[in-house]
């Protein structure tokens, strides 16, 4: 099984795409740049929410749900956003179909062509600050801490599993503040909570900082990312939150009266994650074997195969170790399956990310021990039974920060300091990663140098210190230093 | 508050309307037909997709992902199918949009229209057995028992928030079987699933039965359906489950090599609800004071409220309280906001529908009591508090049971047998409910008996008993009663 994918030094594209369908993540469907999602790609994503929707409502925010259709009047309110969305919108102009006069087949009836078309939400701001005006009066309304979790479509004309589809799922906050201090905050403090759940749960590192005006999100203030970096020497951005003043509140005229009794306008924040993340949580840890998952977002943590195959006795031991780890709070599958053999069994589970296996054979039980195999690593060694369970618990963890750290270390040595052109031009061709380089605050360099190299800048870190230098490529003076990579 | 809610009496939809909007459940949005589920709504629904989520795994159900269009082509497939969505699709037919060359706004892109039509889904069979096609090849995969949360798209002319929209959110399982004998089964047992939750969470009585050939979804061999009734004497389908025989598998040739190397049609079942539960959780228990919740499906199950306003002495047991309730299991909010007074909010938490409220002020301290308030009910007692967490815990039970009861014995007085055309007619009108009556079995009087009285046959009870009897319209022999009502 394990044969049948591309090595990531074949063909890096090729193994992400081959560890997606036999890990049975995810697959093209019939419709042009729209996935399924399959079962077992669904349950990690689930693992995602889950985890997600925890953090958000722990940080006071709630989940409500608004329409899938955006009215196309709504979308030109903002002049920027309009410019960032409207060539990659899915427009609905008719509300029925019919069969045609001349019998051959179902057509669109003409006659139910809609007044004003509607456009497939590429994200919802427009049609939240609509109906925030009829929500928002006085400062006693706010803040209005709102998240929801939807699909949302955008008409992309290259797309890859679960990286960049036409349709995806996301969740998207649409916060209203009083200050814009407050806003500012609520936008920092979810860029925080997207690092926190890509460091400790999807064991991913990723840079905290903030998009340039040419990254920047069409019709935001100030975008904050997280951005990681997958295994080819690749920037993913994983998850942005945006500070969008008061642009949205001024195109739908959301005012609100202050404690003095003031009219003002609402400051706002949008911030949202999406099955992208899928793509960066496969790229970060998997190996020529397959999908390697972090323990805290595997949906079985722990299969246990009797060896060769299932028999009384066994089972027994199996069953009964699957309550206690379960006691635990750990998930586990016990694999009773008769028609497969352990070899088999092994292998899919590898391809599948399994984060620890425990065999079961014969000779285990008469010497009261079990063998268990991490899949990080590959090591197995044997175990008695009466300790298993604390043993697995620990490994549990003990993978969890591997992984993170293997992360932390791969990234360590894809990142590249320097003050040359050749050198920055070198470093790219040969070995990516993240560029720490100097850069003289210009859209006409960053986007001469994208020309140039395909390389742009990722964000400018939160934690930038000052440091006066030369731009990498224009020679004008810098202030401090931004980080480049090619990116998906 | 209260005040502002219209009485059933004086004009229920009216009602209706008033809850929804004063309890903050959702409201309509500025796309005709959509409604916007506000955050308490969500909650309630998020309770809702919680417990059913449970049960579906329990029964050995996974989640997935299809996507949200659907070739137009694909609806096609299936004659009946068609028949029953065409007319109320909306039809996405451009991908981008543009500047007008005039200057005058945003257009759609004449240059980016699509090949083909693509369907926003009003119901996913057409899409999923197009991908099942592939998924299937011989009886080891199956069964294939699949479940996806999403949103869908009906274009109704007439909407009511919840329980007629033109979007709306549901569940839609899918599943695929070896045998028509399983599949049958699988579709009974999903029947039996969601009037489980019906009775046991939602306190919502439901007649489990079958459709006629009328009321049958479109495509299905049998339609399964659980019947709710409403305080109003109408009917509300709450949930449908059907066997849909080979019909999806011939469409998109989906079969399997049986044991014996015999290529087969697979055998499907498709279920689902929706959104609408929320109409009918509202409509069986609430007064006119305001929502009513079971406590199984109540976001907050327990307030308390410091009278006439929060003081530190209150607050340490209000706190505390909250932590004990807590351990118990109780979801509480304590309520300390200082520029609201008591009264305000006593009407806030009944409009909200909060099944228990707690009220404590100095007195109470000096007597170590609380004042515990049930919503169902009206009745309050003083409660000594070492003994406060085991009578809400028993509270929050009989709560439940009460509501239950109670629209159980609403629906005893509702329910009328009948051989007699006028009586049949005069019931209609004067007191609704659930008619027993006799019926040939043709289409014909079944439409005939609509058109008279805008009555539907809700089911054939799957108790139905063998009962000569004669037609209560057309007086042709019948060999059982079903249950006639006006419905949703």
């Amino acid at each position: 099984m394990a044969k049948e994918i591309t090595s990531r030094e074949e063909n890096y594209s090729q193994w992400y795409v081959d560890i997606v369908k036999k890990a049975g993540l995810a697959e093209h469907s019939a419709v042009r740049g729209c996935m399924v999602i399959k079962p077992y790609g669904f349950s990690i994503w689930e693992k995602i929410q889950g985890q997600l929707d925890k953090m958000f409502k722990a940080t006071g925010h709630v989940n409500a749900y608004f329409p899938l259709f955006i009215p196309k009047s709504f979308l030109s309110k903002e002049a920027e956003h309009v410019e960032g969305f409207a060539k990659e919108c899915a427009v609905v102009t008719h509300y029925r179909l019919k069969q045609s006069e001349d019998g051959s087949g179902l057509v669109v009836d003409p006659d139910a062509r809609l007044e004003e078309e509607l456009i497939i939400r590429p994200t919802s701001e427009t049609i939240i600050w609509n109906t925030y005006r009829d929500w928002i009066s006085s400062y006693r309304d706010l803040p209005l801490l709102i998240n929801q979790w939807a699909n949302v479509v955008r008409w992309e004309m290259r797309t890859r599993l679960f990286l960049r589809t036409a349709e995806f799922l996301w969740q998207e906050g649409h916060t209203a503040h009083a200050t814009e201090a407050e806003a500012v905050a609520e936008a920092e403090l979810m860029q925080s909570v997207y690092a926190d759940f890509a460091e400790n749960y999807m064991a991913m590192p990723v840079l905290k900082g903030t998009k340039t005006e040419n990254e920047r999100f069409a019709g935001a203030i100030e975008t904050y990312a997280i951005e990681a970096l997958m295994q080819d020497g690749k920037a993913l951005q994983a998850g942005t939150s945006h500070f969008l003043g008061q642009n949205f509140a001024k195109a739908f005229d959301v005012k609100y009266l202050n404690e003095n009794n003031q009219e003002e306008y609402v400051w706002a924040t949008s911030w949202g994650v999406s099955t992208r993340l899928m793509g960066g949580l496969i790229m970060t840890h998997s190996d020529d074997d397959g999908l390697v998952l972090p323990p805290a977002l595997a949906p079985i943590q722990v299969v246990i195969v009797p060896i060769p195959k299932p028999s009384e006795a066994i089972s027994i031991v199996a069953d009964r170790l699957k309550e206690s780890l379960e006691a635990a709070g750990i998930t586990v599958k016990v694999d009773n399956d008769m028609k497969k053999r352990p070899g088999f069994k092994f292998a899919e589970y590898e391809m599948k990310g399994i984060p620890v296996r425990i065999g079961i054979g014969q000779r285990d039980l008469e010497k009261n021990q079990v063998e268990v195999a991490r899949r990080d690593t590959k090591e197995k060694v044997n175990i008695p039974l009466e300790t298993v369970v604390e043993y697995v618990e620990n490994l549990l963890q003990d993978i969890q920060q591997n992984l993170h750290q293997r992360a932390l270390d791969f990234r360590a040595q894809h990142w590249s300091v320097t003050d040359d052109w050749d050198e920055f031009q070198a470093i790219l061709k040969e070995k990516g990663g993240f560029i720490s380089a100097h850069w003289d605050g210009t859209k006409e360099t960053e986007l001469k140098i994208k020309e140039l190299t395909k390389a742009t800048i990722r964000c400018i870190p939160n934690d930038q210190k000052d440091e006066e230098g030369k731009c990498i490529y224009s020679g004008n003076p810098s202030a401090g230093r931004v980080v480049f990579a090619l990116a998906y």
